[in-house]
């Protein structure tokens, strides 16, 4: 057990995250490059915004960086899962990386991964609590359960690395999490790991080893989902397939506007507004009530929405 | 001064209102039909939806009807600026109609118009409130200053009929209404008309002189609308237009998701969500932090979204 990190040694990791982030899409993505944004916000801290725009694979891809503080109105703490009294303001810090991409390819999902370190005082700077949280989750547009199944499969390694409880906990947790409540629980994707409010002693490991394991997640992608995307990028399609990915994108527009917690966090905070929004797809569509065959591949990936063992799956 | 209408007076005045936008649209568009789903509501009462798709003129129009009843959750009536105690459940009834209209050519603006009748109840069946509500707006993609002095002059008219007050009052309530407040206050649109809570009494009028009023509102779209469709349906665009069309309707999504209190309380009372959600635009896009030449349409456009005196304006 040990007391929290300093902020600066989390502000870094988050910096060689973010680059590496940014490194990695540019590679994979074969063709464009990123667009930088640095911002700062009024009330303390501020942000790194990458986008790469119409790419050679990806539609939009985004990498944000930011590292934000100030003062949080009372009762905002205990709605991040504080462990503080509801009724007095806070101080709070924030650093952490969070990047969506959106592929031109049906064929190939969309991919979201957020890492973050969050700390809280009081308003004389004593220390009250501090957590980490993230998680990464995949949207496909097309029914590949084997895909599904090496996603998981990747994230249960990353966890299993750390602790035997890990990848079922936080599996469950984004079965939990990416959930359309208004759509009769339709989930966003079909999953990956999510966690949140992770302290010091959280499964008997101290804070250090939280945030190794922190890291790892945010490292997950090139071998979780670059496999993905280089096998299905060759792969035909047609304006059906297109289609469905808008209305799909439709769908993840809703969550996050509705009910994403880091959304809502952002929004409220002031934090940069293209920035905060830069998780929306390029292009989305709503289709009127649709209705898809059995045996259609619409259909069949709707039913992969169903939260399934996938690291368990025989494909 | 009278107490409320019977609930099927309004019922059946919403319904006539219903057919005669229908048969408005589909002539209008000159090409597509409505398709028609009635809808029933576990809680009570249903609605009926008509979504024309992929027509002549629109890319997509909802002309939507419902009477729905229930329960209300403590606390809910009084968010809707209900004159009762806020602690105690309460039953409500409420029948309206509502439309969206996307045309595909970014030369003719999106119309937007709803109104509403809401009556509450005790457990008991007694009355402790009742009003009316509605409004119409517009959101253009291209800068016709004289679409938008027509419009608001048309609803002006139809306010004058009805009470000198109306016009400026429900003109400024629209301009703070449709407000993107996440996105340094831009407004959806140029605006129009909004009112809610108008109850017997409402600036000496009784309720039956109210509901006429209300009921001319949701017959303006003929005098308001049609002259601007008509004028732009045959003019020109290209991709740029189209492209700041659907960005346009990026922003049209956040607002209806975020802050418009008729899809929340959809989404709350359980209303067919397929319903709720037709205002949604068939196609929407987000470009990261665009930035507009001065002098360019777009930024013609953006300025115009502030508000102004259009019914004065001498275009």
């Amino acid at each position: 057990m040990s007391g929290p990190p300093a902020r600066e040694r989390m502000a870094a990791e988050m910096e060689r995250l973010h680059d590496d982030a940014t490194a990695f899409f540019q590679r994979l993505d074969g063709g464009g490059g990123f667009r930088e944004d640095r911002w700062s916000r009024p009330g303390g801290g501020g942000g790194v915004a990458r986008v790469l725009a119409d790419g050679a694979t990806f539609e939009k891809a985004g990498v944000n960086r930011s590292a934000v503080s100030g003062v949080l109105p009372a009762g905002a703490a205990a709605r991040l899962g504080a462990r503080v009294p509801g009724g007095e303001e806070t101080m709070f810090y924030a650093t952490g990386v969070s990047l969506v991409v959106h592929p031109w390819s049906p064929k190939i999902p969309t991919a979201h991964l957020n890492v973050r370190y969050f700390e809280l005082t009081d308003l004389a700077g004593v220390p009250l609590d501090a957590w980490l949280g993230g998680g990464t989750d995949l949207t496909p547009t097309y029914p590949y359960p084997e895909d599904a199944a090496h996603f998981h499969r990747a994230l249960k390694a990353v966890c299993d690395r750390h602790h035997s409880s890990f990848y079922g906990r936080f599996k469950s947790w984004c079965d939990h999490y990416f959930v359309n409540t208004h759509r009769n629980d339709e989930r966003r994707g079909i999953g990956g790991i999510f966690f949140d409010n992770l302290r010091d002693g959280e499964s008997g490991l101290g804070l250090e080893r939280l945030v190794s394991f922190v890291l790892d997640v945010g490292a997950a992608l090139p071998a979780a989902y670059e496999p993905i995307v280089r096998r299905r990028r060759d792969e035909a399609y047609g304006e059906r397939e297109r289609r469905f990915q808008l209305a799909r994108r439709g769908r993840y527009v809703e969550f996050n506007l509705v009910h994403d917690r880091g959304t809502v966090f952002g929004l409220q905070t002031g934090a940069r507004i293209e920035s905060v929004l830069m998780s929306l797809p390029p292009l989305a569509a709503w289709d009127y009530a649709p209705e898809y065959a059995p045996g259609s591949f619409e259909a069949e990936l709707l039913a992969m929405l169903e939260p399934r063992d996938w690291a368990a799956a025989s494909s």
